[in-house]
């Protein structure tokens, strides 16, 4: 099984955060952990904030795909459904909220575990974490709704 | 007088959002109108999310820089102070929040507008909103934290 993003339909696949089709983009590649799912993502030298850690506006970025990836993800597990079958699921965010708990050193591959808190109608909570060398750095928690079918279409 | 950010001391000038010496980066610019703050930026063609709409992790990102400049020459603004006096002002994110209203279009300018709500100590809380063509689009909170000055330095 490949990631999570590479299911998300080819219309839908243009992401600057996670569609593997943008080429300018950051490329995200998350998948299943057990229970949890996760995404590592080294950022380049200049994704900056104060030199030495690495930009919050990234580290937002990385929460938010991360998190309606893995929206998407659960809810085909909901409901005992392989991430090829149809319908397709894609999930936009409703509301991101990120605690940057301390600064984020650049350089070090980054990890993002994902925990999913909540399933309701078509809505999923999902809430991540960002670490750098085990120390987690950056809690976030985002509301991801699906998307219309026939949006983007 | 210039941007907010053209004032921020050369060794914080680094940020990806909106140091100006980052040339990889958004390079905002930020100034007061009347008691509120304005930053326009027009995202690049490949700054997708679905097709036709601009990502939610640069909106997340704006808003932040915008909402840390503002915190900045917010607090110049409560001292009296010119933002080129000393001792310098930055501002790093402690909280951001982020609700996406509805799907910003990718093309027109974006205005990004600014309101202090609360100066508290070492902590400023900033609301900004996204505006594509005068709707809004999407609503930010910051919680800004003033930086320890020997910070990045």
């Amino acid at each position: 099984m490949g990631a999570f993003q590479d299911y998300y339909p080819e219309h839908l696949a243009h992401c600057y955060g996670c569609g593997r089709l943008n080429e300018h983009g950051y490329r995200i590649a998350t998948v299943w952990d057990g229970d949890e799912s996760v995404t590592r993502f080294t950022p380049e030298s200049f994704h900056t904030a104060v030199p030495g850690f690495v930009y919050g506006g990234l580290l937002a970025s990385l929460i938010d795909c991360h998190s309606t990836g893995t929206a998407a993800a659960a809810m085909y597990r909901s409901e005992n459904r392989e991430m090829d079958s149809s319908p397709s699921f894609r999930f936009v965010t409703g509301t991101l909220l990120v605690r940057y708990l301390k600064p984020t050193s650049l350089g070090p591959e980054l990890l993002i575990r994902g925990h999913v808190r909540e399933i309701k109608g078509r809505k999923v909570t999902v809430e991540s974490t960002v670490l750098v060398e085990d120390v987690p750095t950056v809690r976030g928690e985002v509301v991801a709704i699906q998307m219309p079918e026939n949006f983007g279409s």
